[in-house]
């Protein structure tokens, strides 16, 4: 039952360095990143999976210390386009004629997404680019605690480090979330984990229109 | 497996208008948007479940006329807030200390988060709260596709109609996110359902740094 994993996760404040990450686990959360729907079916991100120690490390700093990067066992970082182009529109209009043959109305389909996202100022389109991460965000963050992996997505980093650590802008990408993967510590080392989850009561965050 | 009800998943071009989600199904969709992780807590949308097809009818107009906001049974609105203010903070902190008791840190991390959000034009408070309504996205999509129910996420639509229609601006929020929930025509109406689905292959999305 899936909302039973969504209520038991929470964002790890501290993980046991001890323990890390089996590799077939990490492929499923990958797997739910790539699966996610995005629009037009551009998947216009990038993942970076980073188990490098060192660059764990780096990261750490780019990211306000916070140990979640070094004491977890791999960190998925989430790369959003800086811009939609004509390249990058045809990649995925030639991968879906690959697969499902050629398509005329798939053709035009492309040729209008590109007339209304390539006049567009660059961070319109990487802010649209990055609004899809977050769905592949919460597919990643759902999969982990499917499989009782602990993850902390951050928002809360100095994205230009970030970017230069993996060296992002040469690949016209530029960090947008953070997810350390790893295991929580039990031994009380963690002050979020005993903590009740508070979320909004459902009479202040939904309304049904019957 | 979660990864298999992600692969099952779709965005479905036509529902079945003689079947209706029950309405446990769609409490356990909204729970998990419910569930979802946002940025310090902040939940900052809500969520509108329409199944007034009156309403709904006005949905489809406003969305380009994409018919499964009618032929699926309810309709998922996402409205996140047009900005922060110190009074919807102010609520978060609230709520934390109630749940949890009084805790000077929090105090001091939300007067932080509003010396940081408030100064911030309300354009870019908007988009980084709609940003959080995508990661609830994710979970419902994942949530209904555990459900076997079908959904179709929605960005393009006329946003200021939508706005109207539930009288959104009002409360302070904007129409960010539509997702109509129902299940698939499985008697051939559905150009997309017998296609292949096509995703990125993980040497072009993902990349590892051992």
């Amino acid at each position: 039952m899936l909302n039973d994993a969504l209520t038991w996760r929470y964002a790890t404040k501290k993980m046991d360095p001890t323990k890390s990450v089996p590799e077939e686990k990490v492929a499923q959360i990958v797997e739910a990143i790539q699966m996610a729907p995005t629009s037009s079916g551009t998947q216009p991100f990038e993942l970076f999976v980073v188990k490098n120690p060192e660059i764990r490390a780096k990261l750490r700093e780019a990211a306000w210390d916070q140990a979640q990067l070094t004491e977890g066992s791999h960190v998925l970082v989430f790369a959003a386009w800086d811009n939609y182009t004509p390249e990058r529109i045809d990649a995925v209009l030639a991968q879906a004629e690959a697969e499902r043959g050629t398509n005329p109305g798939l053709q035009a389909y492309y040729e209008r997404l590109k007339s209304m996202y390539l006049p567009r100022p660059a961070e319109v389109n990487h802010d649209h680019a990055a609004r899809q991460a977050y769905i592949a965000l919460g597919f990643a963050l759902a999969a982990a605690a499917e499989l009782k992996v602990d993850s902390t997505p951050m928002e809360g980093f100095d994205a230009a480090e970030v970017d230069a650590i993996l060296g992002l802008p040469e690949k016209g990408l530029h960090a947008v979330l953070i997810l350390p993967l790893g295991y929580r510590d039990e031994t009380g080392g963690d002050w979020l984990l005993p903590m009740k989850k508070v979320r909004k009561p459902l009479d202040e965050l939904v309304h049904e229109i019957a």
